[in-house]
């Protein structure tokens, strides 16, 4: 049967979701504990590679298995296993037909940071530092922006080279800002995303409202696809994997 | 002339506030920091000594200095030196007669906490888990027993053995709880608190949001000093020291 795995994690400690050579991938981690408790080799396909240091609370992942371990049971059982800072939240069988990347109808990240010249410890361990100064911020124009990347687009210009995709084409559904002190986010909801692509909304955005970049920016980005007219790519402490979406594949709530 | 400083840590890779032979402290790190920009030997003196994974947003320490470093060039200067998990805020010079720990009025800690049975690695770093089922628990509950605590009361019933005061008085000004989703805080402002006195009362509360305790249990422990009455004492790693006020001796705001 095919078992579709929700997971969260604290991305700091790891060199990101995909198993590698020579540093420590939550991938490596949750496989090794799986096994351990399945008693069989596990391979597990999650929607998608996070960065080195990129959170989740809602990545997903399939594996195919044939024993007789309560998957009801996983999500406890596994706690004692794994670290403090990965956990599986769900096991649940589903259609073999659902591939965790494929099958991906939409997917939702989250971008949190702090704007400030000082450094604010007790929020680094899932916000980015964003050091500039707050006094110069306007949030409105943060906010107003961001409606200009909903819809069906070529995202190009919000894309750092790294990864070889057949269309740099991808659909926005949603996208909002929100601001509560100094504290910023910008979540997102699209049908893909290219690479850096949420790192670097997140920059430009924080540079239009800094009046780094002024408001016709992100038309103009999209128009032209020239990465020079966006902002920085933010760093990855501030990028979680929100949600993934496989539409009536999805698992059923109960 | 006295400096006070304004200090935010995440405590989570410390053994507390004071310095120590055998574990890294908060004291220790910020001591040699400052001997290095200062070149002058440094004594910090906190408004309290947080235990080992406790946080602080607004600790105050002061110390005594005689150079000419210009006191608004510490909070960044001290950036290349200090570690990402602590920093200093601010660094401004006060009456000679404000003292960090015994000039304190109020004092204000909030514990921030998850209620789940699964492990969310993404709020580990700053909030405790609280290992119950969330739909036992009754958010009202816990807020409506907040106003018992209120006022000048006999604490010792909420301590734990561990530091010698003469008195076990303390007053209240307000506590108040909020829910946000599995996220729960309590944040209370007094004029100082017993050992572990903070983690006793959030326990406390949940446990009453939990049907642990009845509604009238702050009261019977105000009555009769019974620690065994209250809850658990709550992990470190959901208390953070939020503010400290000297009164008529604080430095004035800009």
């Amino acid at each position: 049967m095919r078992v579709l795995l929700t997971i969260e994690y604290n991305g700091r400690n790891y060199a990101g979701w995909q198993r590698q050579e020579n540093a420590l991938a939550v991938q490596q981690v949750l496989e090794d504990a799986l096994e351990k408790m399945l008693q069989q080799k596990i391979v597990l396909c999650a929607s998608g590679r996070t960065d080195a240091g990129v959170h989740a609370v809602g990545q997903k992942a399939h594996f195919d298995y044939e024993g007789t371990f309560p998957l009801d049971r996983i999500p406890v059982a596994s706690q004692t296993i794994l670290p403090d800072d990965i956990a599986i939240l769900d096991a649940v069988e589903v259609s073999p037909e659902l591939h965790a990347q494929y099958s991906a109808k939409k997917k939702t990240y989250r971008y949190s940071m702090y704007l400030s010249r000082e450094n604010h410890p007790y929020l680094n361990a899932t916000h980015a530092w964003i050091s500039y100064d707050e006094s110069y911020f306007d949030f409105s124009k943060m906010q107003a922006a961001c409606k200009d990347l909903i819809g069906t687009h070529d995202f190009a210009g919000f894309a750092n080279k790294g990864s070889h995709v057949r269309s740099t084409v991808r659909t926005v559904y949603d996208v909002h800002a929100e601001k509560n002190g100094r504290e910023i986010s910008v979540t997102i909801t699209g049908n893909g995303f290219l690479y850096n692509m949420v790192r670097i909304i997140a920059g430009t955005l924080v540079y239009i409202g800094l009046g780094k970049r002024n408001m016709g920016v992100i038309k103009q980005i999209l128009d032209t696809q020239n990465r020079n007219l966006a902002g920085k790519t933010f760093p990855p402490e501030g990028l979680c994997l929100v949600d993934v979406d496989y539409g009536e594949l999805s698992p059923k709530k109960e």
